[in-house]
């Protein structure tokens, strides 16, 4: 299929449109922030999972990247990336992949936050091929994954590594995922104050213990764009940043404006009686997310852009099927006469991590006059 | 990776398990129930996506199934499957790749529930290539999509697709999927009668109108595992019944041990403190859906089970961020001992639908001295 021309009314659907203009916008927003703030910017590319964007987001930087799954790191390894932090915790199953990696050149950091793991580490029978650089996790207040700052399993887990050949610790990392509930931004920067915090005391202390620690690094898109300083961080990881979503815009820290992504559907059914048009993307094109839902009514699974991609006011879709949306407005009824059988429209996705990560690849937009071009991506673990 | 002899103890996590007896004994059940009835079992594969489930399912039935996406439409066929109604509205654009198949040979029913599409239709610059058997949806009380058994939509469209060359009326489809919200075993019953008379119903007034009507097809797994009659319907397209899940086994349709699929998750963190362990299948890896939470309490995005399948009392997945899950226990503390790092988890599924979509393959299980086998099956659109 990717030998056609299409275009937005054409693509099949339901497809993932990326606005390149957009894309390239918000990364060069962070990018600016990276530097005024004098960190290194590693992209999270678990949200986009997508070579060409991880082109784009690596634009100007150092060239690392972060990722969640070893299908990104394949991934990302086959498209020539050779710097990769994989950031969620390690265990001893995934560790083989890695080292295939390690031992073809690449600098693959894995992350841990127990002594435990250091020991299912150090116990596997096949030893370590290379060398591998490891992050401590510190928990700076979101309470998921990592050690506190401050407590003495942090110095203890500093100390089992040392003793086990193949490992190097290389720093410290975390990550703030609760400032994806902030109500304000006051809030949002309290959180990242205690991100930054967080992560520069752990490794100010690892260092007086007599370790080295070169790398600090932090991040999530919303405590990223606050202006606090970052004096003691040497790297920052957000992801979403590159699409944005309603999410991001529920919590101020983008525009709905600057949502890079949106799913293309087509009306298949009008339901005059119960008061919904029927489209082709349902639960698994949108995904059951409804975070923007914690902040402001009437986000249900997406809203509703004509074509174009302008917001059709109140129409936002209200329930959905494994492959059927149901749109409504909630502002009046539905002028159905405009939204025919066979019409299409363009889906804000609430999370884009959640939303873009079943599809094949993207189709990406660069205005109404020129057809769509495809973009690969990886899916799965 | 297809060549490792993989046990659930060491195929990569998160991977999809399916317990191959388990799987045998619910598709024999629906096949009994069918047989019982006097009706065909259409099944839909929009759950399992998978040529080798659909083998189970259509053994000993006329082999004809349901599909929700183009992509498995394509999928199935080339795994030589000739009979397939895609059941989800159809829209031109659709069009070419179904006649694609239907010039091949296979007879591919499509749905719709407008004049307005019969118009979109046969306004198609292209005309049709071969003839395509077209079923009216009924609205059986769900209010997703159908036009009114009673109404006088029914005939209207029924009309104006006789006047279209190229298509042809096959019958009548409706889908009760206002049954997976029925609270107890009397209003799911009653559900059921409703989605048989409404078909029944509508096939009626076609016949009566002079219309030929060979299918009157109905069906959802809560609503087929009831014991009522079927007098009047030809068909049934259950699909979840296949591996059922924890919301069928909330409505009452299936018991906990019936559930055929699960995902096998690594314990890749103990946070004592907050109480909780972190496996590495998340929000992708287990989906959003928490419909069995309108049912019971404490179900989260999952219950957990032992490598060996067994319930852990209390044990559940509360929380999902992409990657990471977070395992508590509303049956008092967490035993971490129980649960170190490394350790492996299995967990069952709220709607097995929304959860094994993203996968790129099965795992299939038969016993704990059994390598494990791989099944494919089909993502995306």
């Amino acid at each position: 299929m990717k030998q056609e021309a299409f275009s937005v009314s054409t693509v099949p659907t339901p497809s993932v449109i990326l606005d390149r203009q957009k894309l390239i916008a918000n990364c060069r927003r962070m990018a600016a922030r990276a530097a005024g703030a004098g960190v290194k910017l590693r992209p999270h590319l678990k949200t986009a999972k997508s070579a060409e964007v991880a082109a784009l987001a690596t634009s100007g930087q150092f060239g690392g990247i972060t990722v969640s799954t070893l299908a990104e790191l394949r991934y990302f390894f086959e498209h020539g990336i050779r710097d990769m932090t994989y950031a969620v915790g390690i265990t001893p199953g995934k560790m083989p992949v890695i080292e295939g990696f390690i031992e073809q050149g690449a600098v693959i950091r894995i992350v841990l936050d127990s002594a435990g793991m250091v020991d299912e580490l150090a116990a596997r029978e096949s030893g370590f091929k290379g060398r591998v650089p490891v992050l401590i996790e510190i928990d700076c207040g979101g309470h998921r994954a990592g050690v506190a700052a401050e407590g003495v399993e942090l110095l203890d887990i500093a100390r089992r590594i040392a003793g086990v050949p193949g490992l190097v610790l290389d720093g410290v990392l975390t990550h703030a995922g609760h400032s994806y509930h902030a109500a304000d931004a006051g809030a949002r920067e309290a959180i990242a104050v205690a991100e930054r915090d967080a992560a520069v005391l752990a490794a100010g202390r690892l260092r007086e213990a007599g370790h080295a620690c070169p790398t600090v690094s932090i991040g999530s898109t919303p405590t990223a764009l606050t202006g606090i300083a970052l004096d003691g961080v040497t790297e920052i990881r957000p992801g979403v940043y590159v699409f944005f979503d309603l999410a991001q815009a529920a919590l101020g820290v983008c525009s709905p404006d600057d949502i890079a992504v949106s799913v293309v559907a087509t009306v298949i059914g009008q339901h005059r009686a119960a008061g919904h048009l029927l489209i082709d993307a349902g639960a698994l094109a949108l995904s059951k997310d409804t975070s923007a839902g914690e902040f402001r009514q009437h986000v249900g699974y997406g809203l509703v852009c004509d074509l174009e991609g302008r917001l059709l006011d109140g129409m936002h879709v209200a329930d959905a099927h494994q492959e059927h949306g149901f749109v409504r407005c909630s502002a009046g009824t539905i002028d159905f006469d405009r939204f025919p059988v066979g019409s299409r429209l363009r889906i804000l996705p609430n999370h884009a991590c959640m939303t873009v990560a079943p599809y094949p690849e993207y189709q990406v937009f660069e205005s109404m006059d020129r057809p769509l071009v495809q973009w690969s991506k990886t899916t799965g673990w």
